[in-house]
């Protein structure tokens, strides 16, 4: 069985870039590594999220909202993550269960609870190991700005939202202490870097 | 507060032509109906079901489908079926909760209680009383087929998930003796009709 590595934290916390250099950092070593996102390139759950993102969707029941991320989230286990750590592979992924817990269940106000028992019904894999990165609201809010980047619905919610989302994540890092490491954001990559991969090298006995 | 009531069985059981029928009798009476179905014209519910109901979607994994049941469900609630309730209004509804629970629960063989527990997330609003239309699956089939229907995705499915389906309702009838009444579907329309009208006469206090 493989390994599964999550990513967490708000927009513009700088996952992409992170999940980039640790894919070419492991793959150098040998592993077998995917990188993925939810909805991961697999055409039902890219469906799904074309639903959730649609700006012209604003009646969306919050509700309804945290019942298509846990669909969307299935599917892409399913059809990709699954294979993949049947295939021995690491799987390096950018949101997970852990995004539904604190967006829906804190910042929406729908209840951690909730939302955990929705995902678990979908939910049978657990990241092994999950980094929140940490970096405060307004400086991702300025990294987005500087990168010219299209604000889809989400972005557009107001600043009070993020900043829930991000009081949330730490909620849930506190929850988790075993499964989720805090990293400090607002550094250089290569600091960043040298922090996770120190992780992820015990993680798999080096 | 208005009186929530829905109709299960399988398809070509007759729920739309009986909807039609009360519809009618109550609106006589001086009641103000509404009948509705999921996705019961509501936008994002729709897209919802294009998803679930669309042939090319074959790789759709089950819990994937018993989450996007669950959320085109609560769309329709908050959008529709809530409004008219607190409106004071009659509403009918071809298929709800229970659907999920024989469609997903037993045929899928995902468990009523896991899917029970997602919908539970969603349905805050439970029917005030569920007709059960009881027909034989093989007179269903017949039904469809001198009705030329176009199948969908659902339709096509072998016949033992039917048969499965049709087992699953008299077993959920059996779990909710108080809110769901069999009705014996094969017999004349008057007939089947004289019987739910007894029972909702009653409900209504008359």
């Amino acid at each position: 069985m493989g390994c599964f590595i999550t990513f967490e934290g708000g927009e513009g916390t700088g996952k992409t870039t992170i999940i980039t250099y640790l894919n070419e950092y492991l793959t150098k070593k040998g592993y077998n590594v995917i990188s993925t996102r939810e909805p991961g390139g697999i055409e039902i759950a890219e469906q799904i999220r074309n639903i959730i993102l649609d700006v012209k969707n604003t009646k969306m029941d919050y509700r309804t909202e945290a019942l298509l991320y846990a669909a969307s989230r299935t599917q892409h286990l399913a059809e990709k993550i699954i294979p993949a750590l049947k295939e021995d592979k690491i799987v390096l992924c950018d949101r997970y269960l852990d995004s539904s817990l604190v967006y829906q269940g804190i910042a929406r106000g729908l209840g951690i609870e909730n939302v955990l028992k929705v995902n678990m019904f979908a939910t049978e894999y657990m990241p092994n190991i999950t980094f929140f990165i940490d970096v405060k609201p307004e400086i991702c809010f300025k990294r987005i700005k500087d990168n010219n980047r299209a604000m889809d619905r989400l972005d557009l919610e107001k600043m009070d939202f993020h900043n829930m989302v991000y009081e949330g994540y730490k909620q849930i890092a506190k929850m988790y202490p075993e499964r989720i490491v805090s990293i400090d954001g607002d550094r250089t990559i290569d600091e960043i870097i040298k922090d996770i991969t120190k992780k992820i090298d015990e993680l798999l006995g080096e």
